[in-house]
């Protein structure tokens, strides 16, 4: 069998995100998300086909969902579920470290 | 929206492995498991109907499968897919401290 590791084989000095499908069927894609500082541009938001459970595994990130006041404030372990079509956009993350997400993308 | 943390929610002095759904269609049921010291009966063997792909967030443990002769040592960030039927044991997790895993068992 063979193991890999999550956060490892991550780049030095990245200048953009970097998305890895770990694993894809018919109903769902999981995916491994690196940020180094980068967040959503001004303006826009994530709009998806898919229903999303997102858990930050390492660093910090701020979440924002349209239609809400408040930035969520990503620690390591924090999930949350978002339903298709739910505008939400990545406010911030955290500049100068690497911050890792696993998320699963999914239809019901 | 509603956040959680995977590390969050665990009692202390846990005598039994916790499994606890956190989202589950006709096709997938992802899951946190905690364990804390437990392993796999001697001689007994997970053999699945499903594939399951899962890594250790928290904690070791010692993973062993069906006719190899190697342990592997899973650290926090380790995943390995382990397709059904695929018979394998957990041979230890660390004793006297909390190893949290998620658990992704699917269809194709």
């Amino acid at each position: 069998m063979k193991t890999s590791n999550l956060f490892s084989g991550i780049p030095n000095g990245l200048r953009e995100e970097i998305f890895e499908t770990l694993l894809k069927t018919d109903t769902f894609t999981l995916e491994r998300i690196v940020s180094s500082g980068q967040a959503t541009p001004p303006g826009q938001w994530y709009d998806q086909e898919t229903h999303e459970w997102v858990i930050l595994l390492k660093g910090h990130a701020g979440l924002v969902f349209e239609g809400e006041e408040e930035v969520y404030r990503l620690h390591p372990g924090d999930h949350v579920r978002i339903p298709a079509h739910r505008r939400h956009r990545v406010e911030w993350t955290e500049a100068g470290q690497t911050t890792v997400w696993l998320a699963l993308h999914y239809r019901e």
